[in-house]
């Protein structure tokens, strides 16, 4: 069984709200049943970081779903967060796994090769793209495309999530082609109703 | 007995090394007689401070150097290093400590009321200023002075590292006043034998 419990791989990030505080924001995705959540923070200190992270951590234990924190190992343990998101510039694999013990780490991949060596080293699970084009994050990579997600599919047996430019309207695309999971944040919250976005997607 | 082995707190610093490579001012600093180095590095992705951190502990351990790492608790832990340093802003003492178990936790603080609160809170030693007027570090604060080290001297009986603008010059002001050790990066490292400098302040 994978260890990812759904297609949908929510991101929450507090400067991706649409202006909503990101409690709410957390709060809506839960209500729209999401059961696998990021919480993703970029250049905030880490005291805040930890602050947003526990109050994640309390909402997502309250609806039984499984709490990863991005790039940050010891905001990840502070929190009791059940994983850690690693990307190509953080702490490598190697030096992650000692510390987080059995809780479980992602590793952002970006080609076939990554995604190898990173369920060679041990990851739980690969995110890989960006899939499309994607005005979210400056990746600094071209899109990847259905065809190289297949050539991940083919090469590794931990779950893939699929990430950048995934909306409700490619998402099954993904699935189909070989992505356990599909990765959203701008794509929640850019709507009015982040639940009834949720609830699309899982269950179109 | 102080925690920290000498009156001397070196802090290396790979953006301020005088144009030299980080690894020989680290070994510059141990073949002057430092026992307490700190590694501070700013602005760099985790994988290449943890590198940086690594080759810092393996020539620091080779010495019986005292070895701490600034700002990321996983990265000290994943380093081997002796401690963490935090800063107001980092990781809040009383999460870092389940992390790091007795490893030295330092604390960076910039009044006697912030010191108190450390060392309440558990710190092993707290690192107090600036000092003096600096231009190593924007650190956004007026310098604290002597009378306030003093007055910090009599609220806390952990050890405490005067750092912010001190030299060889005025080093022992500082010790004389109540601090336990001095910290000083750039003024290590401006001139041309780093090693030589760190004999005149701990041989004077």
């Amino acid at each position: 069984m994978s260890c990812l419990p759904s297609r949908l791989y929510a991101i929450a990030d507090p400067a991706q709200t649409g202006g909503r505080p990101l409690a709410s924001v957390i709060d809506a995705m839960l209500a729209g049943g999401v059961t696998v959540l990021q919480l993703r923070v970029k250049d905030r200190p880490a005291d805040e970081f930890l602050r947003l992270a526990l109050a994640a951590r309390e909402r997502t234990s309250r609806q039984g779903c499984l709490f990863i924190v991005n790039d940050r190992v010891d905001i990840a343990l502070a929190a009791r967060a059940d994983g850690v998101h690693l990307g190509q510039e953080d702490l490598p694999l190697e030096a992650a796994r000692p510390l987080v013990g059995d809780k479980l780490i992602g590793v952002s991949t970006h080609s076939p090769e990554q995604a190898e060596e990173a369920e060679r080293g041990g990851a739980d699970y690969v995110g890989f793209g960006p899939m499309f084009p994607t005005r979210t994050k400056e990746t600094g990579y071209a899109s990847r495309g259905l065809s190289m997600l297949e050539s991940v599919r083919r090469r590794v047996r931990i779950p893939i999530v699929a990430i950048g430019g995934v909306t409700a309207d490619n998402a099954a695309q993904t699935w189909n082609r070989g992505a356990d999971a599909a990765a959203m944040i701008s794509h929640l919250t850019r709507g009015e109703d982040v639940t009834a976005r949720v609830r699309q997607i899982l269950d179109p």
